[in-house]
């Protein structure tokens, strides 16, 4: 029996939800025949998120690690192929705080990439109608934070874990809120998106060889 | 008891789905305190699309008509305002034809204004955090076609119609499998927001007085 | 010789220049082998921008009026279609006014079709290597109130005048000064392609008939 | 007097121009007070426009080395932070090559971080006008390949290098060819940004601390 940790965080910049979280939380107690799900909420705040999610791996000692958060204004579930070791927010987190251009670790690698298999998941989604792509960059804010600092702390522990993570778009009522109207995601599709995630990351043993990359 | 002619257009472009269609169809039957609803689909073929339509008119005599098309690309929900009387195909339509430049009705005026209360049906949407919006232009193709024929159809009948055009964005199906990742929405929420506009129509006697203009 | 009057709007909605009036204001005095250009500013208010306009054309009886504006946010040079019987603002014109789906000619027809040769245009620079495309909405602010105005004055002539409008893209300026990093053209390239589509207007009987439709 | 290396890549993916190298050709023969340039073309080819680079930089030994290429879609001017080790390309290169998740230093580390003053470079060109901005990915394809082989080569050089990547958007002719109306950016924009880049690079000591960051 796996251990699958899927954290969401907090809703943050003002809003009163996310719908990393929405999605996260409705997976409270879900389980397979070889898996069950811890969910937890993250706070959107530099540093003590990272606290968190370590002592949320000591903890429970996951085989895999899929932590959520949203993207708003992308179409699509995105799973990140890279973390990297700098921190630049243009907006404050919900600590109050801005760093610029500061490193995560600062004995780090520039960067880590995911160890879940990115593409599966991709075309998993894709083949039950559910939009998803490969993304090439996780921001510079509390998501590729914690994002890195997840990979960070797998990487010193004595056993593998499968870690990443999933940015997903707005959902509906949030988009039907904002005068620009962007890109949203029905909750259920979100959450469909997310359990087809876990599940490919679970049986996957090596990941498809096909393109997901960006000319630019 | 009103009637309410609900239409939505067959596949096109090599497509193998409508959103409008499957939205549509799913509404068969539905019935309110007081209004019932008759379902129609259309041809996506320049004349004969509108000469379904005026015949369903005239068998049916409905008090509200709203056609239902596809947008690919938009994020939300659009009410359209106006009509144009001209024909200007990027793409072939399903009988082969691309006129250019073509007069719907050579008679007709330069335009005709949707007679739903647009304003009234994007915030009874909005209220119900599905994602809406008026839009300016129907474009040239098809969907603006209908449109214009129905409400040229509707000015000549001696009893009012209310009619009208609503555009709806791809299913996260269609969005799966395009390389460009264009946003999309959830079936079910494209059927909740088409009940919605029926409803609003039935119940509204003058539309709400709230911007829904674009700057250009 | 032909008379040819060119219209840019004033700064509107806070901002301190308009690419519009940039590109007009540059080419005063310029003239051809057949024709002359007479360049004025129009200000950014309903009601006040036609009443301006309508005692320019009774003033220099111009063969030809193109009317310009800003487009925020649009990558091309577009050569608007037709001008819709309505104001409905978002913003606020530099008057304070915010009308709301108010008729702009209340004995006007619902529309009008410029009479520039759009398609003839739009060709004119693309094989110029300027960005440009035909437009289905000139929006519902004081772009398309202007335009209407200008196409019901010119439509109770005695001798008929070619006019229309022309939206264009942010100055780069403009663009640098936005978060949101919107697409952008240089001035001179805007100023070309307003003389293009002088100089084409002044010299094409006919339109050429290629399609310029969009499928919504 | 200091030496820069400046680099754009040959046409790709079937067109007959690059504005990266449009930019960069212009600039042959240019110096400054403390600094001369030296302008290279790069071949669009995973591998050998490494192989070629590195050449250029034992050959050269500059101080700076700016590779510049084609990003089309993009607005402005983007300044790239980080280059990673991937190539996974959706189209082909220019020698056919179509790499998958491949390594592009097996030794290498996952990622390097420019040693541009990049906020300085988006400053100076925002203050002089010109659309900019920090990009937090080079995507993975040869952009990015060469920009992580040259900061690879760059990291064993006994004398330190400041090099990194920057991506220019379309020319208007590009945009111009195009139905999806891409931005553009006019040459002489495109060239001037290039120029400050430059300057700022020989200029500045450390770079301005201020936001470039993206929340995802």
């Amino acid at each position: 029996m796996k251990t699958v940790l899927l954290t969401g965080f907090e809703p943050f910049n003002g809003a009163s939800i996310n719908p990393a979280w929405e999605a996260v939380r409705a997976l409270e107690g879900w389980r397979g025949e070889h898996f069950r799900v811890e969910v937890r909420q993250l706070p959107c705040v530099f540093g003590q998120a990272i606290e968190d999610l370590v002592a949320m791996v000591d903890e429970l000692h996951p085989d895999m690690v899929i932590a959520v958060g949203q993207a708003g204004g992308r179409p699509d579930i995105s799973v990140e192929r890279v973390a990297i070791n700098v921190d630049d927010a243009s907006i404050l987190d919900n600590g109050g705080q801005q760093p610029v251009d500061a490193a995560i670790a600062s004995d780090g690698p520039a960067a880590y990439f995911s160890t879940l298999p990115i593409k599966a998941i991709v075309r998993a989604l894709r083949e039950k109608g559910l939009v998803a792509g490969v993304s090439q960059t996780a921001g510079t804010f509390v998501c590729n934070h914690v994002f890195y600092g997840l990979m960070h702390h797998a990487s010193v522990q004595p056993q593998p874990i499968k870690a990443g993570f999933i940015h997903v778009p707005f959902l509906p009522e949030q988009a039907a809120a904002r005068p620009d109207a962007p890109p949203s995601m029905a909750l259920d599709d979100i959450i469909a998106g997310i359990k087809l995630a876990v599940e490919t990351t679970v049986s996957v043993d090596a990941d498809v060889r096909e393109t997901g990359g960006a000319t630019h």
